[in-house]
């Protein structure tokens, strides 16, 4: 994309409303734009790294067996009523009439709508396990939103619901998303750590968060530093395999909230062991046995002849949100710091002198180079503004071409996320940039 | 993926709410379930080739220059108080409130909202032209909805929004799209027409629906043969270019609906020339000046210092209903018969005899070299019910593995479009479904 034609809005000035830092870049590289109180347009450079991210999520979804469909975001009343959430949901749920005068409401999440779906068809124990997962905007009425992305109205979620015959089954299904949301959110160059959640009237251990480190997080946690050395993309899980043994190994660590924090196991580290630090939650999963499918009606016939009320349980991710959380894992004082996977390009092309015949040859040719994964600065501006902003967009790479170099067919590269910044000829940067 | 372990979901009998052949398709062969009147869930099946249309619409939208955002789908009433829109929109928009009782709606399109967001950021001339689009669900209120997601509430749209200093210029935005659509249609396997439509109060003539032709059309069309029998991918046309001569080549036809026939020059017509069809709106591109961005407040500063107010176009192309229309032009007694592009899976292999080694073996094969084009029906069921699924499902290639050929390292390939079986061996299956 060519700047000089792109849409790619920057300001210079940070915007008053903007309290957390993900948001005032956000703002400022031109990433989102407010409509409404905690409603946002995607600009492109927001829109491509979102989608990325959604990608990326669902890709590891898919790896471990879940399957996608997408649920409408306008749901009925009707629906809430049967599992008695309609009226327990307070005003965060955005409830609506249509012309007819029928409740209806914008879906906040989908437990009752995928159990009716999932009731429709499933009739024998052959039609388990299942787990259905989709990408789609919701709505949850914030009294105050605030913190752009991060907490929203409008916002983007991955939401997955698994259907066993047993509990066991059920554990199972928990686990691979246990350890899909751990590579998930590797993926995305995110240390991300499970953190043992309240399971509520349900009880038992199987639920939890999954938080990302952030110097300026929303909340304190505790982690052993055993586990932020343990790396999520080493192996690839079998999914089909029993996955007790490798969820373990990440469940004997000590890692809680503050809600959830133990300071007497805490104590008994070793010191050089314990880490506190600050965290932004990104992922929820959740067993809840038969809370939806029994009064939802979903029962199928086991293989005993025998009606069986499924186990199920959720597993989300905050999408938008998750791009809000990246930029507060990665930033510094000129900007985002965007780890490749989730860029929205990974290069930006800076030509210093528009104009110069060497500097436009060599600029278009590591332009073209890089496909559509490039960005282009050719507008006729101050080499200063051009490097604020590629440093303000967080492109992982810019590749500086001034009349200099160009007339030695040598450009300079530099990395956004160290600062390191070498001269090197256009062959080696391409090669580079294309590895 | 395995039939076994997938969300599949066929009915044997057609559902009596159905009217058309499209609804009582995508609801038997499992692409799709009603939530609401209107509203749609999207199994894995219809999820995927929703995907893939969509995905072929933003690439020809990428390739014309258009650039991609997306816009939230609740909006604030203000914004259509502007445009003077909020009173004159019937009942088919839906109107809410939040809980703070602001008035709210769920977008049926937005034009205000492009030209607000636009009017932000454009402050000169070099801003523009620019043109953006978003794919987003959008929400109108059908006092009847019918016809599946040929006419839904909830329904997937593109709408691009173009910004020119010049009505020259929104010309050629104008034609950009004119000529993206056809290569789109085209590109999904369908033959779709560009057919001048109403202008109303804007007048001129630059409004057109595409319409793409089906037996069980809703609408009567009137078209030349000669319109019929060119072809829009034969060039790619360069979008900075001069691109009235190619858009002349396409409107210089005659091509008319119903409401814009004109007896006198179609009787002018060989007889052997027309060619008189059913069709299915499925995009609409439209050129409206000043009507939005004057009452929206949007001005630019021009290259003289003066204030200009831009010219504006919309482009809608009905994304969901495309499946839906899709499967109207390309379907038989059996089912759907997928055009390659826009198909779920390109290719089922049907495992007759699971059990049994050598066609487990076979199967296993040919599955593996589909990756995650191929669907493999590996369930212990009747051969009739496998053949009936994999023709109603309508993937393009059936490999179809029995016992005998197995033996033989052969299989059956059946295309579904032609309904031709060959018996190949197994390797020249494979290329062929790579190829």
């Amino acid at each position: 994309m060519r700047l000089s034609r792109a849409f790619l809005p920057t300001l210079k000035e940070t915007p008053a409303e903007a309290q957390i830092v993900s948001h005032r870049l956000m703002l400022r590289a031109g990433l989102v734009r407010q409509t409404s109180a905690g409603i946002y347009a995607w600009l492109p450079l927001g829109w491509r790294t979102l989608q990325k991210v959604e990608q990326i999520v669902r890709e590891e979804q898919d790896r471990a067996g879940a399957q996608e469909i997408l649920m409408p975001t306008i749901q009925s009343a009707d629906l809430w009523r049967q599992s008695g959430r309609y009226d327990a949901y307070g005003p965060e749920m955005l409830r609506l009439k249509d012309r007819h005068e029928r409740e209806m409401l914008f879906g906040p999440t989908n437990e009752e709508m995928v159990t009716d779906i999932f009731a429709q068809f499933a009739k024998s124990y052959r039609d388990l396990p299942r787990n259905l997962y989709h990408i789609q905007w919701k709505f949850r009425d914030e009294v105050r939103p605030r913190f752009g992305v991060m907490r929203g109205r409008e916002f983007l979620m991955k939401d997955a619901y698994s259907f066993d015959l047993t509990k066991e089954g059920a554990t199972h299904s928990y686990r691979q998303m246990f350890l899909a949301y751990l590579r998930t959110f590797a993926r995305m160059g995110l240390k991300a750590i499970p953190m043992r959640a309240d399971t509520g009237p349900i009880g038992g251990d199987l639920s939890h968060e999954f938080i990302i480190l952030a110097d300026t997080g929303e909340s304190q946690v505790f982690v052993s530093k055993g586990m932020l050395e343990m790396d999520p993309l080493a192996e690839t899980p079998d999914y089909d395999a029993d996955l007790a043994p490798l969820v373990e190994r990440w469940t004997s660590h000590y890692a809680a909230t503050d809600e959830m924090h133990d300071e007497a196991a805490w104590a008994s580290l070793p010191e050089d062991q314990r880490v506190s630090a600050r965290g932004i939650e990104v992922g929820h999963i959740f067993y809840f046995g038969t809370k939806y499918s029994q009064p939802m009606g979903l029962r199928v016939q086991g293989a005993d002849g025998q009606a069986v009320v499924p186990e199920m349980g959720s597993y989300g991710i905050g999408v938008s949100r998750l791009v809000g959380a990246i930029i507060e894992a990665n930033h510094d004082e000129a900007g985002i710091k965007w780890p490749d996977a989730v860029a929205p390009f990974k290069a930006a092309v800076i030509n210093l002198k528009p104009g110069d015949l060497s500097c436009d040859a060599l600029s278009e040719r590591v332009y073209a180079a890089l496909g559509t994964d490039g960005i282009y600065d050719d507008r006729d501006e101050r080499a200063g503004r051009k490097f604020a902003d590629a440093d303000l967009m967080g492109h992982p790479w810019q590749v500086i071409v001034g009349p200099r170099g160009a007339a030695a067919d040598k450009v300079e590269l530099k990395r956004r996320m160290t600062g390191e910044r070498h001269e090197v000829s256009v062959e080696d940067a391409i090669a580079r940039l294309n590895g």
